[in-house]
């Protein structure tokens, strides 16, 4: 039999007892759906998961993505899992009825994607990179537009790509040089010509799908030629690969090259290209140099536009750092299941005993418990939060919206910080055969040491919610965020096993609270802005916390079972509760410590010193 | 011109201006050098490494040892580097001159070796595991086994290994089931012919070198032919590859062969084999199965005499692990000085900055300036113990074994967490680019993340550190290792910039000092060991942050200078001192207050719940 990547017990727990999917599927949007619908989809993801997906995760790691006469080759295996994850609907699961989706609640969605994810983050990307393109476009652009390139996105025929990075400008968009030439109109609208490098392309070539369709950020030359500073300037444009029904020229191959691959450390089964568009020198559209493409969206407004398709990439970044996470805590109990070395301390003699009966190891555990499942935990509530914005009742929407904005900094970030963290913690429980290609931790730790990179790294993230999240926001929905903590904190008052625990985590978050008024009060937000990272990391491990107190109090709330595997996984999650108030809520103060000294060591240091 | 891959000034403060390398030359043991031969020998030491072992970084990680015909063969540019390392002596280096050494102080070699290593760790192992096995050999071994095997490793012409882990038997030693059976004796002692397999053994084979000398734990039956169970029954052979000169089998091929390489995430140039003795499948000396093997040391007594070089052997790991970290730290100064990204927070407009100039970056590179030069300093405070050990005034030396003793752990343990710590911020400081193989951040990553690993896994030293060293031993080197900890702070107290730092640091050891007696108190040490890992984090930081405030004190009171270099290196000493303290130091009360609390929760908790 097939095992699933992720037990479905874990994913059950967090659906349907803590995040009450039930409650999301009385929403008229997701009438056609019931739990069981719900619970089929994701028995079915976790088999295609196991069965295609995992079976070529060291073979990707050790075939990269190369390059045939300028044209990407993936593994085959890829081609033969995507089609299996097309053929179940996975391509069409999170749209609308009307564009042929299956209209699934993103939270279910998104537990389907952890088992994908967990079984292999790097072919996940395509369909990943492939859903936000297409949802894109079909918030945003013209119906021909969405018939041409989203919908065979939608049933898993068409690849998409983000194409944003430049090799000068990667976290500075502002700084983007590619020029988009007005070019006339066709049938598919505003037509421009592009000219320019895209870096760091994700699916930028392969030859899994029928066409690609490139979602490129560029600047239109004002009047004088010149292209306008900042990022006032950008406007998006689609550019597919061979150009499409509607366009003057469909079926002729677009001036978009490849010139070069990535070779990268980990997520190697994801191609990463350097793109060139508009050199001309092997496909001239209607015989003339430029890469044609479509504006979607009005000018200027591509950056705004493209963060749509960002902020979900970046909760996507999330969840592939905590199934990696994941992966790794799985293999690592297993490991120390069977792995026999040693005696208790204090013992004498007598058969090694396994190594999952040493505390030591036991600690190693719990922390990747406590990581890769708060973290899915995390990734999971901004899911369901999706839905509650997009489809929940009128007056909650505006709520949903600000706290998810307010946690995707976190969403992308903490799984990406310490999923990495437990996946070094997962090769150490395996020793020195951790370390070795025999085993799969080291690719996990490999594949997610990507994730606090890309998509915005951590320090750009800990920018977002100290400046624009934090210092520069009403408050509302940081109001709204400790509201919901005081709720769990509430709860577990009367739990004795967890009242300590929520008396540290009010403590904590009235520590946020008060932090965050002197900051605003205080000023300079150059000054709070160099500790924004220091801020990013206090505010995570306390969201974290509440989500785990919250986890604890679920578990412990729970109908009476004589089942012993469901007693133990209750007892679990108690433990990893603990765990984390006990060894890494401490944390939180020292990093608040740091926020509220504001040294200026790092403003004032001359760099000749290092 | 040749650039050294450490900088000299870095080497010098270290060795003139903090750890006075002048007062070590003045031992009559180290007559023969002087301050301008050490200088000289650490130049030629930088030009060979840069010259030789920089050279094939890259190519010895994606050209991996290989089997040909039951041979290892490793890289051509290793054999290369290897020979000239021993052209210029630093085989010879750490030998005293009756063995035909160069009477180096440890303290110089290590410098030496330091260079070496951050040039090319991989590489570096095959002599950081031949100086240790001649050593070994040199104090142990019978005259007759030192002229046939020590004598060419201290010539660079042989090479050597230890082989202690068995496939079953990692960390826990006393489960070793390699068997030694006498076999009479000949010209070199007391023979035996040994049976076993033996795992991750670097430089197990490999055709650099003439001949590999092997030092092998086994057990010697009893007259029941049975195992002695437990460490005591452990005895230590030399068992060379080609058998020496003086045994009845001289020239004969012995009976060790390859099993196995492993192939390891990185840390690639070094061959890891797996080691079967005693097949007798392709080699039998003298006709029979069974390696030939060689007494050393008495009967039961492998394991203290092992020891020797296993502690030798940590000190170098840390010292490996502080390298990496320093190159990385090295390679992130020179990229961000380089590549220009963004603009000041809080500016407006103007061309893109270099991103040393964001306050984040500078984080990114003050915390691996704090680690790896924290690190190095580590190391070498160790190394110049081993030469009051060995070679100080005899008054001093019972003191300076002690402190050696208590601090090996962390010499060991630091340098390996939070030298990959350093790594994996050189690679975000290099962003996307940094996660290629292009650059090389990624490949001492994953160098490093063996570090925590081998010789004795992180919660091995904890264990080491909190049992052995801290709850089962008299206090005296504590108490010395407190005795330089105040001679420190009453030097910084009279530097205004350093006052504060010093009391916090008077705090903290006063705080380390109470818990211990506390933890003596309260018996139940297996509640203690629990958290052992957590108390090697704290008296770690607790160390680094001494010897960063006695670094900075050092810096402090040089003499004048008008060399803007000099200034800005010595500002550059403060700046990681300050680092340090505002941002390290505070967690060391989280790691005290998790060892105080002794949560039951690790030894408790029932893994049926993972």
């Amino acid at each position: 039999m097939t095992t699933p990547p992720v037990r479905a017990r874990d994913l059950g727990f967090l659906l349907h007892d803590w995040l009450d999917l039930e409650a999301l599927l009385a929403y008229p949007h997701f009438q056609d759906h019931s739990v069981e619908t719900v619970d089929a989809m994701l028995d079915i993801a976790g088999r295609v998961a196991a069965d295609t997906f995992l079976t070529h995760y060291k073979a990707a790691d050790s075939q990269e993505p190369h390059l045939v006469e300028g044209q990407v080759r993936i593994l085959p295996a890829i081609h033969q899992a995507l089609a299996a994850f097309a053929e179940v609907g996975m391509f069409a699961a999170p749209f609308d009825a009307e564009v042929g989706g299956l209209q699934l609640p993103q939270l279910a969605y998104s537990a389907a994607m952890a088992q994908f994810m967990a079984a292999n983050v790097a072919t996940s990307a395509y369909p990943m990179l492939t859903t936000g393109n297409a949802k894109l476009l079909v918030r945003y652009a013209s119906e021909a537009l969405v018939k041409a390139c989203a919908l065979p996105e939608i049933e898993g025929r068409y690849f998409g790509t983000m194409c944003l990075s430049e090799p000068q400008a990667g976290s500075s968009l502002a700084d983007i040089a590619t020029r988009a030439v007005p070019d006339g109109d066709d049938g598919l609208g505003a037509r421009y010509r592009l000219f320019g490098n895209k870096m760091w392309i994700s699916g930028g070539d392969q030859d899994a799908s029928e066409n690609i369709i490139h979602l490129v950020l560029a600047k239109v030359p004002g009047p004088d030629g010149k292209l306008i500073p900042g990022t006032q300037g950008i406007s998006l444009f689609v550019v597919p690969k061979v150009l499409v029904e509607g366009s003057e020229y469909a079926g002729q191959r677009n001036d978009v090259v490849v010139a070069g691959l990535n070779h990268k450390m980990g997520y190697r089964g994801t191609a990463n290209c350097l793109l060139n568009f508009g050199e001309g020198a092997h496909y001239r559209p209607g015989g003339l140099a430029g890469a044609v493409g479509y504006r979607v969206g009005g000018m200027g407004q591509g950056l705004p536009i493209m963060f749509q398709m960002m902020n979900s990439a970046r909760i996507s970044v999330g969840l592939g750092a905590a199934m990696l996470g994941y992966r790794g805590y799985r293999l690592a109990v297993d490991y120390a299941r069977d792995r026999r070395q040693g005696r208790p301390i204090g013992g004498r003699g007598g058969p090694p005993i396994a190594i999952i009966d040493h505390p030591d190891v036991r600690r190693l555990l719990l922390a990747q418990k406590a990581y890769a499942e708060g973290a899915l935990a995390l990734v999971l509530y901004c899911a369901r939060l999706v839905d509650e914005e997009l489809h929940g009742p009128a007056e909650g929407r505006d709520e949903a919206a600000g706290l998810l904005s307010l946690l995707t900094p976190i969403a992308k970030t903490w799984p990406s910080e310490w999923g990495l963290a437990a996946n070094d913690l997962a090769i150490q429980v395996h020793g020195g055969y951790g370390y070795t290609r025999d085993f799969d931790v080291e690719q996990l730790y490999r594949d997610n040491r990507l994730n606090p990179i890309h998509e915005g790294t951590t320090g750009v993230q800990g920018l977002d919610l100290m400046g624009r999240k934090t210092l520069k926001d009403d408050g509302a929905s940081l109001a709204t965020l400790r509201h919901r903590v005081t709720a769990t904190v509430e709860r577990a008052r009367h739990l004795p096993a967890l009242a300590d625990f929520a008396h540290v985590l009010d403590v904590t978050w009235a520590r946020i609270g008060a932090l965050v008024g002197h900051l605003k009060a205080a000023g300079d937000d150059v000054a709070s802005l160099a500790q924004a990272t220091s801020f990013l990391s206090a505010f995570g491990h306390a969201v974290v916390a509440w989500q785990w107190l919250d986890q604890a109090v679920v578990a412990g709330s729970l109908a009476a079972t004589d089942d012993p595997d469901e007693t133990a996984f209750r007892a679990g999650k108690l433990a990893a509760c603990r765990f984390f108030f006990e060894t890494e809520v401490p944390r939180v103060d020292v990093w608040l410590g740091i926020v509220g000294r504001r040294s200026d060591l790092t403003q004032t240091f001359d760099p000749a010193g290092f």
